[in-house]
Parts: structure tokens; sequence; C-alpha cells
């Protein structure tokens, strides 16, 4: 038996070849509805199934996609160094992209990038508060064969994705049992951007936290969508003036983070005596700011290669059980966080 | 009359069109010197006369290559959003790379980003302490039409190319006065990697400014060559071993920076009271860092737009004037400097 071809589908639809093209490759021009279609009787058809890896349009670009959610994050220093460590050598470039956490500039990437021909794409995939994502894309993709890996973040029940992340959880965790060690009961957290799935994972490891160490939690102590991250400023100045500062605070970003210490010091606030600080990312300059920084250390490098390392051998094999990775993260103890035992 | 093509240059040197083609997209399979004589061919006939810009072989992929000298440096946290903000909304994309500082890894990124068809190129480019360096193949480019716009570094006498760069002398120069003027007369520099456009410039504007101001240069002050910048660390115990530190450094980008004030706190150096420092670049996390440390800024958002709207202009128009910019820096001062006076 043959293959089936484009026109074959085109022709089971009634729809032209080029119309069938554009739907597959996630180009405009074609409605959501039957694009859905198009897919599905691909699926039907085995169109894909009779692809190796791959093998669309573009096949050998060489090149494969970074939906990066935010360019200016340092996370991206790291990873993006991961990255390119495995690919050099492979002869493999990085089409860059930059998503600044905006659900709908995500999507004009992800369509550009197929376009491109890229073949694959390490994703770090934006939510919204209300939820709305770009689940339904990357679903579409991955039915017709799309590479995809998923970084730092991936959507709930989707198992057949590969993905790379750190165990956000846990990581809240040791933090609050370090603090809970150094006597700390009034313990608050700040948490970036509404529905991203790595700081609703964090907003889950300090509620669990407090729960199982028997710390109260309260409710003007998480102080959630903070973005833009400059927006940390008002928000301590306000626990500020209200008289009511926890003892600690676990921040869940490097922006965040450098931004609390800024405010610190600009409302009269010592850190550690008046508040303790647990930040988010090991930069190399936490150790150099004053005073030195307790931080929770994310493998970024690590992550960076491992994610380009599994997206290849997806490249190779489309049918490969997906690896799911997940990180330990690790706190690096220093000068923010005061003893009161 | 016709326009020559590939065919006619082939004719004329008695090859055949797909090596003249290998040799003019600067692919292996061509020795340098029958490059030369293909370049020097095409023209004579007028070959590339007649393109108008970026019409090689993949006209409009949409994508420009980023020569990027070494992703792991926090300037490019800025550049590249900058780069991003101007690409965007006219639909170009990144291919990024990273030359690790080597003069191999940036050839094979330049021959790779021809390949994949880039429409233009934004290039920071290596030179070695010999010398060595892509110059010839910048050269080549330049002459078949390939738009490239030289950002951070540029190649001396080489005014045919677009570059935005900043005025590394003059911000050498601020530092110094602003040193002088507290009081300072032993005055070290600490360099990166010799050979590299701004790294010479800073020192010339160390040399110059100290001859300027009347401020005696020590050989032994003038720390160069320190690539991995993790040798800050030895050279500033060194100096400290031999009794003969400075009263103050100039460091000469951001992580060497970082590696002094490290330094400093690993050996027990009180800065600004033992030594004192001007950092190079204004990072965010240097207001918080212990002291809080006084900076050259440079504009990086604002370098990375005029570079890539350069670019996007050349594209039009590869016979429009070069654009030579050159931005100034500026001294933020804070706390890392004692005064004497």
């Amino acid at each position: 038996m043959q293959k089936p071809t484009i026109k074959d589908i085109a022709k089971v639809l009634n729809i032209s070849p080029s119309t069938v093209s554009r739907a597959l490759s996630g180009k405009p021009g074609a409605s959501e509805e039957l694009r859905k279609k198009v897919i599905d009787t691909a699926q039907k058809l085995g169109y894909m199934k009779n692809l190796s890896a791959g093998t669309l349009k573009n096949s050998k670009s060489k090149i494969i996609g970074v939906i990066a959610f935010d360019i200016r994050n340092p996370f991206f220093l790291e990873f993006l160094k991961g990255v390119e460590d495995v690919l050099f050598p492979r002869e493999y470039k990085i089409l860059l992209s930059n998503v600044d956490e905006n659900v709908d500039k995500e999507k004009i990437y992800l369509n550009w990038m197929i376009g491109h021909g890229v073949e694959g794409i390490l994703a770090s995939p934006v939510t919204e508060s209300t939820g709305r994502s770009n689940l339904r894309i990357y679903q579409d993709f991955f039915k017709i064969g799309i590479p995809i890996v998923f970084y730092d973040r991936m959507f709930y029940n989707q198992n057949q994705f590969d993905h790379v992340i750190v165990d956000n959880q846990d990581a809240i965790i040791q933090a609050l049992m370090y603090l809970k060690e150094n006597g700390h009961e009034k313990i608050g957290i700040f948490l970036s951007k509404k529905g991203i799935f790595t700081i609703e994972e964090r907003l889950k490891g300090f509620i669990k936290g407090c729960k199982l160490l028997n710390i109260p939690v309260k409710n003007e102590w998480i102080c959630e969508d903070i973005y833009p991250h400059e927006k940390t400023i008002e928000v301590l100045k306000d626990l500020k003036r209200k008289n009511n500062l926890p003892t600690a605070i676990i921040a869940t970003n490097n922006n965040i983070t450098k931004y609390i210490v800024y405010a610190a010091k600009k409302n009269n606030i010592k850190i550690p005596e008046e508040l303790s600080l647990v930040g988010f990312d090991d930069l190399p300059e936490n150790e150099l700011i004053d005073p030195p920084l307790t931080t929770i250390k994310q493998p970024i490098l690590e992550e960076g290669k491992i994610a380009a390392t599994s997206l290849l051998s997806r490249i190779e094999d489309r049918y490969a059980r997906p690896m799911r990775v997940i990180l330990k993260g690790e706190l690096i103890k220093r000068k923010s966080v005061k003893n009161y035992v």
C-alpha cells in the first residue's frame, strides 16, 4: 500500500492540498475547526505514522526552536549555554524567541517556528491566570509528530510530552524547614504572575509545607501575581507601612529576590535583623549582595543540557517513551536568614 | 544585457557552478585562494551588483543571525531584548549563536548562518591576541552583499561596515577623572582576554587618561588577559600577597567586577577602605552588592535596538552610507570608591 499523502487528506475533506498543508504546519489561513478536521483525518489515514520523525516539509533544517518565557530573566544565561553545549557538536542551531509571558506572542512564535521548519521545540509555556494557554497548539503539534520538550514548566495531565523540570514544591518545603529550624513562624511568600506552572507549584509547596511543619498560613503574607516584578517594591512597602511584616519572606524568582533587597534598602528594613529572606535561583552575585543571600538553587545549566539531549532523542525516535525528568533544587545557606533559636 | 549568473563566473574560472556557489556561500569545499578568485570574478562581472539586497539563494528567510561572543555574559539579557523589541513587530526572528570567545567557533557559526539563508548578521567579532580573526570572512560577506552590523566590537580601518559601539576610551577616562577627584594616584586596571576590540580600547583609554590627568602608570597594575574570568581571583590575591595593591581598580567587564568583589571578600580586602573599585556594566544587582558598586554603565538595551534597526535598514538598502554609531557610557556613582581628599 502506498503512503497516504497530503493530496489524500485533501480528497477526503474536499479541500485543496495547500489548505491541508497550511493547517498541518500551523500557519494562518485555516480556521481552528478545519485545522482540527485535517489533523484528525491525517491521523485516521495514518498520514503521520508513515513519516519518520521530523520529516515534515523541511526535514533537515538542523534548527531547533526555543520558546523563552522572558529573555531578560538571567535563567536564560545558564539555560541557553547548557542547550548550546549539547547542540553545537551536533551542528544544531537555536532559533530564539522571547514571549514576554504573553500567550499570544507565544502562539505567534510557535507558528513562525513551524513555518521555518524547525526540527523540534524546547518550550517553557505560558499559562494565564484564567487558565488560557497554547496547550491545544502543543497537542496538535504532538499529534502531527513535531518533537517538543517542555522545560522549567509543563502542563498538568499531559503525560505524552517529554519534560525537564525542577521539583518546585520540594524546593519551597526545604526553605520552610530551614526557616522553621531557625525559629521562624511568621513566613510570607512573594509569587510572580498567577497561572504560571512553576509559580503555582511553589505556592502549593508553601501551603503543603506550612501544614506539614505546623506553620500558620496568613493570607496577607501570600502575595500573589507580582508582575511586572517592579510591583515587589510597592507590596513590601505596604506591609511595612501597615506594620505587618512577616519575619521571613520566600521569593519565587530571581527578579522578585532582587526587588525585595532593593525595597528593603529603600525603606530601611534591615535584612536579616528585621526581615529574613530566602531567594530563588542562585546567581553568582547572590554571594556578593549585602547580606549574602540564602537561596534556592536550581540546576539550570544541567536543565538546559538535559532538555536539549531529550529533544534530540525525540527527534530521532518519536515513538520512544516520554522522558519526564524532575531535578532537585538545593538550598544554599548564606546570611539573609536570622536565627531566633 | 542579461544579468550574469553563477554559471558565467564558473565559465570564466573554468570550474563547476556548484564550486562557485560553495565559495560564495562560505561553505567548506573551496580553498581560500579559489574563494578569493570567485569573489573577485563575481565583483568584476557585476554579479552582485545586479542582486538587490539579500536576494542570495534564500532571500526572504526573515531570520537574522546573532553572533554572540559569550552567551553567559549578562550583556546579552539586555542586548537581545533590545534586538527582539525591534525585530518582533517586523516578523524577523533570531538565529542565535554562542562563540565562547573562540575564532574557530565564530567561523563555523558564520558559515552555518549563511547556509541557513539569514538575511543579515549582527556580530560582535572575536580577535585573538595574535590578531587572528574572521575579518576576511566578514569582508567577503560584505563584497557579496550580505548585510552585517557590528555591535559592541568592530574592526579597525573597516569603515565600509555599519557598527554600533560604546566610546570605550571615554568611559575609562570618566572613571579615571572621578578617581583622581577622590584623591587616587595608585590606580590599576583589570582587563579581559587580550586582542578583543573593547578590551584594547579600554586599555588605550586608561593609558591616555593617565597621561592627561598626570596619574603614574605602573605596569604591574595593568593586569591583562584575565580569561577565563575566574583568573581574577588569583591576580588579586597575588597583588595582596606582594603587598602591592593599588588604591583603586577599574574592572573592564561585569564578570571581572564580580570576581574582584568575590576575591576581596575571600582575602579580607575591604572595599572601599583598602581598595576602591569601579565596575563595568550596570547590572541591577550592582546597587545591592556590598558595597553598592560605582560602575560604568553602557546603554545596552539601546545598543540592541539601534543595531537591529541598522541591520534592517541595511537589508533594505545595501548601498546606503554606513551607519557608525558611537554611544556614550555613563559613570554611576555609588559607594565602592573611597574619598581621600
